[in-house]
């Protein structure tokens, strides 16, 4: 599987991925999931997950001097999404019917976000029909891939008002117990600001197992976690409601 | 969906599982999942998750005359969940092809745990083919239902030796991550504890949305992990590794 998060925050978007591939657990490979594109005033961010060949074909299309000539000529985000949902479809064309013919889902899922300057920054995630959805109001982050075990700290401390920083760490944090949960998810990650302040320039870290910084993280993390476990109180069998047994018997 | 965890420590089992079922986010319901069964010498505890004409069905045949005899007569745990296992497979055989017709999936998964008296106490986990696995050596939980968002915690806290009431406050913290996240996993819950040192007895609890253990824990745990948040470091872009942004340029 994979997994990538990306949330949109008042002072601009944050994007963190994973690089494993899996065909099987013996047949594990490392492959970036974002991607870049950008010239003059258009910055668009993709992240990607699914099926590999088809993640990559869709990327392929997007080279296509046809479809590049649209996408550089967009006037908005929105129309961006549309031409990555487009591409979708166009794959799923060419190699639909033979996925299915071997039994193989047509799996793919995209977020894009970034700007056109003089539009708002805005963030899309893209199904594999093609059709996508917008961050607006309270929903402020999409995941894509393995997204279940992270989910919970997201829910908990992300929020529009909080830094890029501090979404970074948070969504660290979320990368971390997907890690720790899940053997198709792994390391190296791509982490990724774009600052609402400085239009059309990014932020670009590549965090490796020999990063000082995340291997902190992880165990003050844990560390905080199981202090904060011991401190809570014990279960009080005496304060719970009783009812018989018998409800529950069998 | 539904979620039940059980867990196997040196000082015996705890079982905790919620109760909501649906068909569709219009057609939600409340139905325990825990079930006791004891005569005698042998306790048995079953958590059930999955299509819930089938676990009903499953459970029914437990009380049919000729099953009855023979989960009465068990030499083992291990010959109880056999019992279980062909249970499924009888359902799967009355509904099996007619499930399969509409498009349904056959669906279920058990965990059952207790003990024969003579024998260790043992747990189980009972797979919709009716074969199954057990709880040995570091393999000390197992989890049924919507098992991804609750995971982490468990990793990080159950261990053998910790305390039967440290094991139920981590397996609630793994309910209330999951209870967050996911509509169709909802209160009351149902706790029980079998120890070891107290061969044949249980202490058995209904938490509801009364409950101010629950409450407490929730909110201090919340409270927990946003303050461990906010104390850890910020993302330090200088320290970490640059690299040139090419590599994820289309």
């Amino acid at each position: 599987m994979t997994y990538c998060i990306a949330s949109k925050l008042n002072s601009g978007l944050v994007f963190l991925s994973d690089s494993r591939t899996n065909a099987g657990v013996d047949d594990i490979a490392t492959h970036r999931k974002m991607t870049v594109l950008r010239k003059d005033k258009r910055t668009f961010i993709l992240l990607s997950a699914g099926n590999l060949a088809i993640t990559q074909s869709v990327r392929a299309q997007l080279n296509d001097s046809k479809v590049s000539k649209q996408l550089w000529g967009v006037g908005s985000m929105y129309q961006a999404a549309e031409i990555i949902g487009r591409c979708i479809r166009s794959v799923k064309k060419r190699d639909g019917q033979a996925l299915d013919r071997e039994g193989v889902e047509f799996n793919c899922s995209f977020i894009l976000g970034g700007q056109i300057l003089g539009e708002d920054i805005r963030l899309f995630k893209i199904y594999s029909a093609g059709n996508f959805i917008e961050a607006e109001g309270d929903s402020i982050y999409f995941q894509i891939g393995e997204t279940k075990y992270g989910k919970p700290i997201l829910d908990r401390v992300l929020s529009p008002e909080i830094s890029l920083d501090a979404a970074a760490k948070c969504m660290l944090l979320s990368m971390d117990s997907t890690l720790m949960s899940n053997l198709s998810v792994g390391l190296p990650l791509d982490l990724l600001v774009y600052e609402e302040s400085y239009p059309g320039q990014i932020r670009y870290r590549y965090l490796d197992e020999n990063d000082a910084y995340f291997s902190q993280l992880k165990e003050n993390w844990s560390l905080h976690l199981k202090r904060g476990f011991d401190q809570l109180d014990r279960f009080d069998w005496d304060k719970a409601k009783k009812i018989d047994i018998k409800r529950i018997e069998c």
